[in-house]
């Protein structure tokens, strides 16, 4: 089953997809340029929205929760693309700590971390899985339901080593997006943490990110001859908001007001009659939590006691304070009427695969990636590798070609962004 | 359909799969290291005997021909792999010229070369056909058996850059093993060249091969703990062989029978109740010319006049004067009675498929290689990526493992062979 657009996809994005295809040579002969100057994240998966008219990431995630959810069919991908990914950052090693979320209950998370455990075994790793959970003080195992276990160990700090009882690891990969912060088990460590620390919601900001890929998509859209527009959203950001004082709604209310014109702007420039959106939502922090769609400057100065409170805590019980307000994009492409959004994965620089997330009870405009969101995933039946210029710009294939592309630039941003939140650690750490 | 032993495998063989199986992280840590001191060939094919109680390569193709019979379901493996490839030996090339072997009837072949470019042009690089044929002089497009077209065009020498009328290329993909010696119009050209001349069958030999793939599995050998024999044919070499003149007989026959006392030593040790044989082959040349099956000494002494006609030259018309005297390993495995030979490929150092072949008028002491050989290709239905331990270490995954990890080994072996003739070539050029 191959999901469709529902939009008779004749204007831009048409377009956009056949400067894509034509361009095919020329982009991956850039992309090459850039893996040579800048490491790709271990791993990342991006959402992207499909407006029919604008195809753009909505967020990039460098501790990608969803591995069950990719097609079995292509597993040897991700085997081979972590088979590289682990020379290039840890040749050395040979046992892989893993530590993931602190969910116990959350069985979909579970199959993810079984499956990612799974993919870096064959690579050759011994790999077991170590967590932050408090409660657990002992090897406990729990049952998956789609058949299979996985046994969580309690962290065991040993000096400047963090393992596991009787296993030394010389790597450590998270699985883990810190938003609580790092702890304090993890801090100053001597074995290599894949992501890096500063690469967790204690430090990244999406408003980081996406001035990244901003710059990002304005060098890429001048290689293929396009509007960055078409491949970037809008975006700005408010420091110091407090939804529960009510402090700092002119800020947001403000930007929220220029943005909407902005995107007006562009929308008659291409004829779309659809009533722009954007989307507020937590500059740090994951999981979907405090997202709002907005339509108006007035949406954001009415927010009831339950809005507020919605919008005022992420995961983890953290305090918003600092909002990203992003271009909304549609996404107009769904399936039996339901919508769906795609998500592609990487490891290393390489496209592995992807998914739907398809959603019956939500609209184009709203994000569909929040908490109560019980969405079906559906794996690509493709890989995002094989365009065919013999068949329609819009064909299955060369759309996924097209998702890869915009999801490797995402990825790119995210490389420059951790590189850039480095430089600004050790230049605070020197200072 | 999954192709079965017909031994059963309770002997030494079920021994080594367990033992791979179980060293999985040791080797996948070892030969991390190795592709860390050592590049790999561009691509290689490696024909592999499985005797049942030993698994052995006995070729190494640098120009490997059957990409046409891997499984089309795991293409995407090998798009990533010559991404990675293209990344590390030409990240700055857009347009690749091929250079395929000079066969305009031979479809199986010119399938090859169409897969090849495909998965070539799906990396993004521009992918163009030159052809060493004289008589072609203008573009040629030829109808290929299962559809599609394939053009040849004239190669275009100007200065020290080769190309095609208006295609000028950044780098030369050969899959022409030279066996008929580097044409004049490849000589010197400043374009990369992969692989290089000097793995042309004008400069390499098997023997030389074989003498690295020892080393190597001596050391492999000891890494996981078992008997290098059980993974390395025995082999030697003579020099100034005359077929025709009936030059040089003795040299041969006196190491046939050596060889055929060591193989029984073994054999005997083993337990094994076969009788031993050795195959003599050309020591430079491919397509499985000039190859014979001995039992005895006699056996060369006893040639009548169309046995010698037919070991005195390979492919091109080139005359024998050295060969490989090299350990016959039995393939014991069959399907539906047919006798079948698997053949792994790899781009860069990764496994990218493979398939076997099957061959109904032939004995498990046979070549399968050879002329007017009609081998039926069954391509691997798994990948060898997928070992699976809670299995036994006979089943399907786990063998296609074990054949992955031979490939590798010889393939190691193939570029550590090419780094050693490149410094012979450059010494002597110095000299």
């Amino acid at each position: 089953m191959v999901p469709y657009l529902t939009t008779a996809l004749t204007g831009p994005l048409l377009e956009l997809e056949k400067r894509l295809l034509d361009a095919q040579p020329t982009i991956e002969h850039w992309f090459r340029q850039q893996w040579k100057e800048q490491a790709a994240p271990f791993y990342t998966s991006v959402d992207i929205r499909n407006a029919g008219f604008k195809l753009a990431p909505v967020d990039t995630n460098l501790f990608p929760g969803g591995f069950n959810n990719l097609n079995p069919a292509f597993m040897s991908l991700s085997i081979h693309a972590a088979m590289g990914a682990v020379e290039k950052i840890c040749p050395d090693a040979q046992r892989l700590l893993l530590i993931p979320e602190n969910h116990t209950r959350n069985t979909f998370y579970l199959q993810n971390v079984a499956v990612l455990a799974h993919i870096l075994r064959q690579t050759g790793l011994i790999v077991r899985i170590g967590t932050l959970i408090p409660e657990i003080t002992q090897p406990t195992t729990l049952e998956l339901p789609a058949g299979g276990r996985l046994t969580l160990e309690p962290l065991i700090r040993k000096g400047d080593r963090i393992g596991l009882e009787g296993f030394d690891p010389c790597a450590v990969l998270l699985n883990n997006d810190l938003s609580a912060g790092v702890p304090e088990i993890l801090k100053g460590i001597e074995q290599t943490i894949m992501p890096p620390l500063h690469a967790g919601w204690a430090t990244r900001r999406k408003s980081r990110h996406f001035a990244a890929y901003q710059n990002v998509a304005i060098e890429f859209a001048r290689l293929v001859g396009i509007d960055p527009w078409l491949i970037d959203p809008y975006f700005n950001h408010c420091g110091k908001i407090d939804f529960q004082a009510r402090q700092g709604e002119d800020c947001l209310a403000e930007k929220v007001d220029e943005m909407l014109k902005k995107i007006r702007v562009k929308y008659d420039e291409y004829g779309i009659d659809q009533p722009p959106f954007v989307i507020v939502k937590a500059d740090a922090g994951t999981y979907g939590m405090g997202i709002m769609t907005v339509k108006s400057p007035d949406d954001v100065r009415e927010l009831n006691r339950k809005q507020r409170n919605k919008m005022a805590v992420v995961k983890e019980g953290l305090e918003v304070s600092e909002v990203l307000i992003q271009e909304g994009v549609y996404t107009f492409e769904s399936i039996n009427d339901a919508v769906a959004e795609p998500v592609v994965y990487m490891l290393d620089h390489f496209v592995v695969g992807g998914f739907y997330r398809v959603h019956t009870g939500r609209g184009a405009d709203e994000n569909l990636n929040s908490p109560g969101m019980h969405f079906v995933p559906l794996a690509f039946d493709e890989t995002c590798l094989t365009p065919d210029r013999s068949a329609n710009p819009d064909a299955t294939p060369n759309r996924f070609y097209a998702y890869g592309v915009i999801a490797r630039l995402a990825m790119l941003a995210a490389s420059i962004e951790l590189d850039e939140s480095l430089n600004e650690a050790e230049a605070a750490a020197a200072a």
